[in-house]
């Protein structure tokens, strides 16, 4: 019975009491009315995120297996898995950039009657869970990218570096260029939404993609690490992009001071986090040989992870960035084996919270007919799809020195958007640049890459090494 | 960059350039200000809890590997580690139901400084990350409960279970009986003051205990099964007590019904959880088997995990009792092995966060002597420690049919009071039946008693076994 909101909630009941029958149990005398909410607010919001994990793993689980036999990526199935127990679906899952106020939760129904509270009790344990339910899934893609660092190895992905890097900017010109030119002059729209919309399709989700790589146990293949190393590249290259169109929107000019320091502080992090890496790795080894306890190896791996990561979003790059290169660095230590085999049951249970996730916030109303958006947007979304996509298959043409190299699966990697064009639609759409129309376009554009890029990845890559990756575990 | 709080923030700050100056960076014009706070607001958030988690796990390495250097159980460095970066120590980590809304926090300033957010935003972002904390912290203990349920033999506690039962009930007897008789005729106190104090004397958190027992390799020796078992009954025994003294404080009478539905339902819940264990584990063997993705054992498992304890937060008793339960019903299985082998690195990360949760959460100033309830409080505090270690040691005596039994060990094993003393002195404090006093006198008489009990029960075992369960992993 542990009592976390204890202080505030004894507070918040003794004044409901006092004030008279506010709270459900104030007519049943203090003391009852006391020792129930007690409990109630803190067992309310455990039992909410409980709920909410079990509904989270279910849908994983289905989905992932489902997808599996079906031959597609499991991640797919965890994103569709999602997007059925979420907000588009049976709204088992909601999130609080989305809460509607005047809505009912199914989850936190069931925690106010079994709970013996109040509907709003229920709701504020529900809201405050949502909270904790989107940071567990924020853990969940830093400990996937912690992973996916941990199983790539620097030296080859430096060998792919120029690849990668041709990749990555090819990446982000072709659907920039072809995107906003586009738009402007087929759909006739001003130059500022045009460029924005544009900007958008420049963005490549490393979550997905890596993800994809790994399930089809492709990450160390040539293929796997230039799209690997192009993902990072093009996170960093869509970071200044969006401080760039920022730039431009709100003067008309381009803050070339901003941007300089933005890539410089990002170029300083990578190469400097590779650097340092080669000495804390001995200092890694030689302070976990000391430990004794329990969690000799994982702890301090989650220090640095964590610390990087922070140091990453601090920076103004992005966390997940951070914990790749806490893996990249620790997977040249001698505890590479014993972190790996730790790692993989943490990642099991908590990559798929950022998977379902993902799926659960996609919001298919977007695609409502009845909304004149969205009859408006549905023409642009269509024209902005098959830029998104051809505009990163032809990276894969750019590959150069590499002979039998299979340049579609490279393009077709660099596809899903996901969380990252989302991010450009949220920044836009509230600026006011974008229109409701290109808004939904955008947003249609990043869920249609994001779902279709596992099952086209599946389709460019042979099935061979697949059943080696999927051994349960 | 995922935009978890986009819907909520981007409203939030448009309406701050609106309203003109309130945000930090509305003087800086619209689209910077936008996507700075959008990032913030997400990413704030993010940057708390990473901070709070390096603090947690440099708090519990520390502290456990000086405790197991000195000899003693690591959880007890974990307790002292939270104790010191807590609110006692350096407030580096606060909690909800301590927070004090005029305090600076350092995680909160040095987020604010590297985030470029204003003090406002910092403070809700690390707010938010302390009920993130609090909610890892519990989910912690729930899976410290499953891990000591996976560990322990369902059979082999059933056949101590006369002897646990006995050492429960005279654990509950004797230091109720001596705490308010003592309370009433050495104190002079009125006879309800003096029966709910006496009730905070008859807790014992299975957390800490079943901790200290894994550590010291002892939770299948016959003492370590005693006194799981015994902590598992007195903590549904806790829970009928606290009902008990509640409905005595309310109505001066007993509500007998309620009392017996209380009972009843805790009985059928651990008796109907190990009864359709049995049939349940050949249906997760066979589920599982059929799993061909990652985590196909211990993602069922945790969701059958997370549902028990929610059906046992549901009906009135506790999470970690559910957990508890799932984790004998899966130990019972072929999948054992694995399960164990996959939840070990978890428990390693989650686990430290409850420990040092404990002992941040622990506050010290009660100890205060200027304070006057400190010093009147203090004589008391004496006697209640006193009687709570004795209370609970004659509970050795009690185990009948054992011979060579060490009858100190499973005493001492019963002393911890934890976080469930503190539930009795929350609602006691709240609903005025403790004076200031005496409220003190048993939150100190809970600190005692955790902190006493890990380094106690190391002196009562021999060290043989500890080697073995303190290998690094």
């Amino acid at each position: 019975m542990p009592v976390y909101y204890q202080g505030k909630m004894l507070e918040l009941i003794l004044t409901d009491i006092s004030g008279g029958g506010l709270s459900l149990h104030a007519d049943r005398g203090a003391i009852l009315a006391v020792e129930a909410s007690v409990q109630a607010d803190s067992a309310a919001i455990l039992a909410c995120v409980l709920l909410s994990l079990v509904v989270i793993y279910c849908a994983s689980k289905a989905g992932g297996e489902l997808a599996n036999r079906f031959g597609f990526p499991p991640v797919l199935g965890e994103l569709v898995g999602g997007l059925v127990v979420g907000v588009s679906g049976l709204g088992w899952l909601a999130f609080p950039d989305s809460i509607d106020p005047t809505a009912t939760f199914p989850i936190a129904q069931l925690v106010q009657q079994t709970g013996g509270i109040s509907p709003e009790q229920a709701r504020q344990a529900y809201i405050v869970g949502s909270e904790v339910i989107a940071l567990l899934s924020e853990l969940g893609v830093i400990v996937l990218l912690f992973e996916i660092g941990l199983e790539s190895d620097l030296r080859e992905l430096l060998k792919v570096g120029p690849q990668a890097l041709t990749v990555a900017v090819v990446g982000v010109i072709v659907p920039f260029a072809a995107g906003t030119a586009g738009l402007m002059l087929i759909f006739q729209l001003p130059t500022l939404p045009a460029v924005f919309a544009g900007a958008a399709l420049t963005a490549t989700s490393i979550g997905i993609t890596s993800k994809v790589m790994s399930e089809l146990g492709q990450l160390n293949s040539v293929e796997g690490k230039i799209v690997l190393g192009a993902a990072v590249a093009d996170d960093v290259l869509g970071i200044v992009v969006l401080a760039v169109v920022a730039s431009l929107v709100k003067t008309g000019e381009i803050d070339v001071t901003n941007i300089l320091i933005l890539i410089a502080s990002a170029t300083a992090f990578l190469v400097g986090a590779v650097l340092c890496g080669r000495v804390f790795n001995k200092t890694f080894v030689a302070v976990t040989s000391l430990f004794k306890t329990r969690g000799g190896v994982v702890i301090p791996a989650f220090i640095f992870a964590f610390l990087m990561a922070f140091i990453g979003a601090a920076i103004h790059l992005e966390a997940i960035l951070g914990s790749f290169a806490a893996g990249l660095v620790l997977d040249e230590t001698d505890k590479r084996k014993e972190l790996d085999a730790q790692i993989k049951p943490i990642a099991d249970v908590l990559v798929p919270i950022f998977f379902v996730t993902v799926g659960a916030r996609t919001d298919l109303s977007v695609l409502n007919p009845v909304n004149p958006a969205t009859r408006e947007g549905m023409t642009i979304a269509l024209f902005l799809v098959v830029v998104a996509i051809l505009g990163k298959v032809v990276t894969g043409l750019a590959v150069f020195g590499q002979d039998k190299v299979n340049r579609l699966a490279i393009g077709l990697g660099m596809i899903p958007r996901g969380e990252v064009g989302l991010v450009f639609a949220g920044v836009g759409s509230a600026s006011g640049v974008l229109s409701p129309a290109l808004n939904t376009a955008t947003i249609l554009m990043v869920i249609a890459t994001t779902f279709l890029a596992p099952p086209l990845l599946q389709y460019a890559f042979p099935r061979k090494a697949v059943e080696a990756a999927e051994t349960p575990g």
